[in-house]
């Protein structure tokens, strides 16, 4: 019995642990990329300058990896399983509708951006992985919001749809990274060219180059973090009669 | 009784399914990365040119992502399940060996023309990210054979590093992708730059922009895949009295 007790208190101690990091991340995400692109990229505007791509990083950050980690982790907090599901379930989907409306002005800002400059779009792997992204993220919400929070949802449709759900949810989490790095790195080699602005060359590893970096290592810790904390059985929600799940999560977002 | 063979041989053709569709997506991504290489890039030597590079992308897609996932499905296959483990943990083992092997070779085609052009290494978020990838990847082999494969090592020892060999398989294969994409994305920007050798810039999407691009998406496609089928409960070798495990899988091998 203290046995069964200590390993519980271990369990929790060791959750918010993790998620104390997991916080630590985003907030450290969210501080270096608006650090980089207010001191080294001239900071913020929506003038189609190159001001107005800086938003495109700042808010593709903040919604499709930090929001939307925070929000796929928040059925884990401990604090939250002994009350009623259904103001977490809201909140889970308010965080996701502010993270998605978030990365679509992130795209306004990169298409304006071009179009303002002659700059065609979509043409960048990059480009296009984020595109798909941001499209299926689109997809996911309309379909979890229709789905789970729904009253005349039937029951049976919300568990035939939940594996999906929290498949999708973990594939699009990988997505946003792979984006997330490839732009980073894109935009690197795009200013760090050694030839306009009086920049270093990115292969000297000037300040920025080094400070952009260890963003994107931060970016890739945070997801890892996050996929960690939703990876762990016995920091899921305990639900009451739930059925056997026949899919695992790489993100685990409880119907 | 009818009814659960049913659902298990429905459960088998879907595996078979998925599985076919990973083997196939695997060869698109072998096609494509050295049919790029040899039509667009010049094909390939090891003289310290341009040519020797072209082997990078093509032994880090195979070794890292290709080798790598398929080795991480091996235990899924269900023709596996009622024969003894060990000669599939040795297959396991050796896949990985020659997927570690092929990166590393990678590797050197890197550095190797880095070199003899006096190009600096490791600089961009891409090389930080593949390096780390590919260290990550050393040390979770020799871990692996050591905890898994030497007969003098403790079940405890192998019941306690399980959990960690399989998330950390799942972390490197993520990785890997994310490395991979960022690559491609860096190279079709440093290649088709409309100045040298004649080519349309890669704003233009010329063929070899969509070409590459798309091994870009055949490698999501294939990563994805892979974490699918890892993910599905049903898919899992069954393991006479085996423990319930605490972590669940990204990528899942077991011990």
């Amino acid at each position: 019995m203290a046995t069964e007790w200590l390993v519980r208190m271990g369990s929790m101690l060791l959750f918010y642990v993790s998620y104390l990091l997991c916080v630590c991340l985003g907030v450290l995400c969210l501080v270096f990329v608006s650090y980089w692109n207010s001191t080294w990229r001239g900071g913020f505007a929506w003038d189609g300058t190159a001001r107005q791509f800086n938003w495109h990083p700042v808010l593709m950050v903040t919604g499709l990896v930090v929001l939307y980690g925070n929000a796929a982790v928040l059925y884990r907090v401990p604090l939250t399983w002994g009350q009623n599901k259904l103001p977490w379930k809201l909140l889970h989907a308010s965080l996701l509708f502010l993270a998605l409306i978030l990365s679509i002005l992130g795209l306004c800002a990169v298409f304006g951006f071009h179009n303002a400059n002659g700059v065609p779009n979509l043409y960048s792997l990059h480009s296009w992985l984020g595109i798909v992204t941001t499209a299926l993220f689109t997809a996911q919400w309309a379909l979890g919001l229709a789905a789970f929070l729904l009253p005349c949802s039937p029951v049976a449709l919300r568990g035939l749809l939940k594996p999906v759900h929290v498949w999708m949810g973990g594939a699009i989490f990988i997505l946003s990274m792979a984006s997330c790095i490839s732009g980073i790195n894109e935009k690197l080699f795009f200013v760090l060219n050694g030839n306009t602005n009086g920049t270093r060359p990115y292969s000297d590893l000037p300040a920025e180059a080094v400070f952009a970096n260890s963003l994107g290592v931060l970016i890739i810790a945070f997801g890892l973090v996050v996929l960690q904390i939703l990876s762990n059985k016995r920091w899921q929600r305990p639900e009451p009669g739930c059925e056997e799940e026949t899919s695992r999560p790489l993100l685990d977002e409880d119907s």
